[in-house]
């Protein structure tokens, strides 16, 4: 889908000399793209939600130093994307402003020396193992607007099943995904029909198969109208990413490319934007930790919520 | 300060077999205390926001893991009991929630080894250098009771000053605290003696003075309102912690375990808790780069706003 993107860079340094000062830059320009296709300058947002994968969250924190904006840093594994949006939304909602830009990112190199191997290493993975996405997206929310807008924020809480298996991050999620998307349609008691699109990111292709089939226990369908991030991102026939795309990159940039133009073009009117997270470290699964995983739900609609 | 706290534990693994797993039940266990305290059942919570220091904030997700609750995970370094509390503040004030809990911890073993080197190494310390609290602290927020009140919160901008020794964190933070005490004073047109007490944590000895010393040049006197929670915490006569205490468990055990008490017992009226976190990794530090540091304000107050 890399002709939904506004910008594909050449370059995986971004100009920089290593993989996390490239990471910050693409997530520093990722923001400067955004503020200027709203034609809006830096100053008129009155909060930046951001986050990412890397220790400390270094990405987002190094991007925006320089930003002079104040700054809310969230952790939500590769959930980053649709977190910043339901708390940002809310922080709006409220009045507590009128302007905020919700931004993540995840880079390939930063992550996969960070939590599997050297690069250098050449691993082997597992056909259970995701690709993680080297992309940023960014969204600038207001109090007014032409829309689409956010009408509904499901927090998520931590599921823990019992997966311990580092390369099986969507069976790991699924479960997650699976509890925030029940208690959102219960909340509003709704049916996942009342969606056009419901989109998880990121399951990839096990973990897709794994909610859609605990819907399908309860008599819930689901198809025609879901799908994963890690699913649409990549050409999986062309594309050697095993079980599909993961980080915080992915769900970000499919939503802000492809999601967010759609409903303005008319091509959903409802959408629910489920990012799911493993809330993992290198260090918890050495020492045999199991994975709890979180799925924010954000709903997106062409109009006003009345 | 030991005196002030409600629990005081010997085992620095608190039962578990890791200090990774120790902090988690440490964190998970005040959570219980301040419920206990507080008497409610933890399923009265509508939110927990919750962050740490380590690599992918797993302290707090797996502390968490098993309560139900809607959660949501902030990265603000050593400022996270601050940010916690201004987002849930912002949650409750909005309506979105009668009750969250904010909750933090550090764990210096956990943080030795993660930041600097491995304990065993026993490596020496610059006098600069602050010592990682062993600690957590809960604050359970209401939209109705009998006080102390959160009135107003300051988010932060991230300010790098061009401190690039991760020993000296007091200096790489005081631009930060300096930064948003300054907005905060300006914001409200006030000056610092509407405050009874000014909290910065944890700026450490050198950063204390360093704040001090940004305020006397433009002739703001916060003397005999001021201090540091990483000063507070240690008797830095008899015990050897250089430049004084750090961490997220810091600030959130000095303010759970003294500032409220005495918010409530009268000992102050109005206090102004400013954290402070320095957003590095150590990736970072070893590529050369210099620390963004961010401070977060809340005012609290025994009095309700008018």
């Amino acid at each position: 889908m890399s002709g939904y993107f506004d910008s594909v860079s050449d370059d995986a340094y971004f100009g920089e000399a290593t993989w996390e000062k490239a990471e910050s830059e693409m997530q520093r320009q990722t923001l400067d793209l955004a503020l200027s296709k709203a034609n809006l300058p830096i100053t008129s947002l009155e909060y930046l939600f951001a986050g990412d994968l890397l220790n400390q969250c270094t990405s987002s924190s190094f991007a925006h130093r320089r930003s002079g904006l104040p700054y809310i840093g969230l952790y939500g594994a590769c959930s980053t994307m649709a977190q910043t949006l339901g708390v940002a939304a809310s922080f709006i909602d409220s009045g507590l402003g009128d302007t905020a830009a919700c931004i993540t990112s995840s880079h390939f190199c930063t992550a996969e020396r960070q939590f599997r191997t050297p690069l250098e290493y050449g691993g082997q993975r597992t056909p259970t193992a995701q690709w993680t996405v080297t992309g940023s997206g960014a969204i600038i929310l207001g109090a007014d607007g032409a829309g689409p807008y956010i009408t509904h924020f499901t927090p998520g809480i931590l599921v823990d099943a019992g997966i311990s298996d580092a390369n099986n991050m969507g069976a790991a999620m699924a479960p997650a995904a699976f509890d925030t998307l029940s208690a959102h349609f219960r909340d509003l008691n709704i049916s996942p029909g009342y969606y056009d699109l419901i989109l998880t990111g990121d399951l990839g292709a096990l973990g897709a198969d794994i909610l859609l089939d605990f819907f399908a226990r309860d008599g819930v369908d689901m198809s025609g109208r879901y799908n994963d991030c890690g699913l649409m991102i990549y050409d999986r026939q062309i594309q050697d990413v095993h079980a599909g795309g993961s980080g915080c990159g992915c769900s970000a940039s499919v939503l802000a490319g492809k999601i967010i133009p759609g409903l303005r073009d008319g091509v959903w009117n409802r959408v629910l934007f489920a990012a799911t997270g493993a809330m993992l470290s290198s260090v918890s699964s050495q020492q045999g930790e199991s994975i709890p995983s979180i799925c924010y739900a954000v709903s997106l609609s062409s109009q006003k919520a009345v």
